[in-house]
């Protein structure tokens, strides 16, 4: 079983308009609710493989509600912890020629709450392969909250993927995650530099090694993945751009790299498999959402090259 | 007493910002919630008067329950009806340079919601002594919906303030409302030709007044106000230009013409407190706030003119 952790996971709403007029007032068109968070997302990538998997993470008050309810709508197996306050929303403006992505901040977490979901984690890893640590921390929970969860999981035999970005990432280093999966701008963000060159980006992937990380798989859009690994450093590809929705291709990039770590699949295997089911969830058309089909011709199709 | 029916009430949500990357993600700085609709507005500045009031409309769901908790935290003589659906919220994305306002339409009303509503209206006609329509009437109910409310009102000797646009203001003119009060832009709208000019603006007044209005208000920003009544035409307008959140500037107007009614003023009177109100509101931080200091200077300094 892979277990998927969402510590600020939220109700996405979407807001569907055919024009935006910005500082005036807008009728908005269609809404639309769905349980998000980058680690909800990753459980609905493994879901949709057919892979077990179970989602924890902190949720409250209604939205909490309905966020739950969203999960049980989609047939994934709801471990969240309660929390006192809110669960935060994000809103999506969508309109024909783009998308704006608000991003509350999140309820903040008591120190009693982070002892029951601390507690709750441990027992969940009982059953467990591999764990996903995904997306923000919210406020209140210790900034070294990642580092503590991939100890625990360390100490239970369970390898951990850690999606992160800033200071949540360079502190959860110490936990000794086996795979860190920034993009590239998260990347350049985390080590103080940009990395637009092949060799910043290979260099700023070593920083996090040798902090802790097993191994540093990079996202970079349609230009695929560049991997540094105890296996050498690759890059990988698909054939062509692919015409989509990017948002979610990242979190089925996490979700093919934990299904890796539970198959003990070689390197090269993995990061086949990752590009091909970010690309799918390019074609799918909601974050969490992949094409089977795509995903299928996709993995026949990828460019991987040793550095 | 005064009765505001708010049919279409909402949740009103504020973001802010310092800057808005549009097309982009966006960390939210704050959020605030507040219970909203133009009739709740209504009620807030009656409140802030000392004016005995009672709100009612439609609500419904967790988002309804967290109208019901801020109604009660205003103070304010909650009488809502409820219905199945989910309430709707507004979303106002601020930052320092202006703010997008996104009005989601709003729950479905069922038939028998519909009936249940009005039955629920009638009987608190009982103990008004003027009534105020304001906003925008949710999916499933009548369009005819104003005037259902507005003749019930009249057989039961309550007059009414209409403040609605487009095809539900004109469908409530049957109803026989004692006032109408749309800004310049709904006024240009309703009739279906702009209303730039003074004799545009009272030739389009008359036409609501010969459809059904008892008077019309025509509010027109920091230019103050234009009114066709049966007492003839009248321009009232603060002194000078008032710098704050125009928001709820309207709902005030409407309020104070409220007032008027409940107090059988003359209507040189009426407008003096209407525009005083309007500027007052636009000093008041959020929409419904009113700042009670500068209303009281604003009423000295109007300038009243007969046309």
């Amino acid at each position: 079983m892979i277990l998927t952790v969402t510590l600020n996971a939220a109700l996405d709403v979407t807001y569907r308009l055919g024009e935006v007029h910005w500082d005036q007032v807008n009728r908005v068109e269609q809404v639309s609710t769905r349980a998000g968070g980058k680690g909800v997302n990753v459980a609905r990538v493994l879901h949709a493989l057919g892979v077990d998997s179970t989602v924890t993470g902190l949720v409250g008050g209604a939205t909490g509600d309905a966020i739950r309810a969203d999960l049980a709508a989609a047939g994934l197996n709801d471990q969240m912890v309660g929390i006192a306050g809110e669960s935060r929303r994000t809103v999506v403006i969508a309109h024909p020629r783009g998308a704006t992505v608000f991003n509350e901040p999140g309820a903040h977490v008591s120190a009693s709450e982070w002892a029951a979901f601390v507690d709750r984690f441990g027992e969940l890893l009982a059953g467990c392969a591999a764990v996903v640590l995904s997306g923000s921390v919210p406020p209140g929970i210790p900034r070294e909250a990642y580092a503590v969860l991939l100890r625990m999981a360390t100490d239970a035999g369970v390898q951990g993927v850690l999606d992160a970005q800033g200071e949540a990432l360079m502190a959860g280093l110490a936990g000794r995650p086996a795979i860190v999966k920034p993009n590239q701008l998260e990347l350049g963000a985390a080590v103080g530099r940009p990395c637009g060159s092949m060799e910043d980006l290979l260099a700023a992937a070593g920083l996090l090694r040798s902090g802790g990380a097993g191994a540093v798989v990079v996202t970079r859009g349609a230009d695929g993945l560049v991997a540094s690994t105890p296996d050498g450093n690759w890059t990988a590809a698909a054939p062509e751009s692919v015409a989509g929705n990017a948002t979610g291709a990242g979190d089925a990039v996490a979700a093919a790299l934990a299904v890796g770590l539970l198959r003990a699949q070689p390197w090269p295997e993995r990061l086949v498999e990752a590009v091909a089911m970010g690309a799918a969830a390019v074609v799918g058309s909601l974050a969490g959402d992949i094409d089977l089909a795509s995903y299928r011709g996709f993995r026949a199709a990828v460019h991987l090259r040793r550095l």
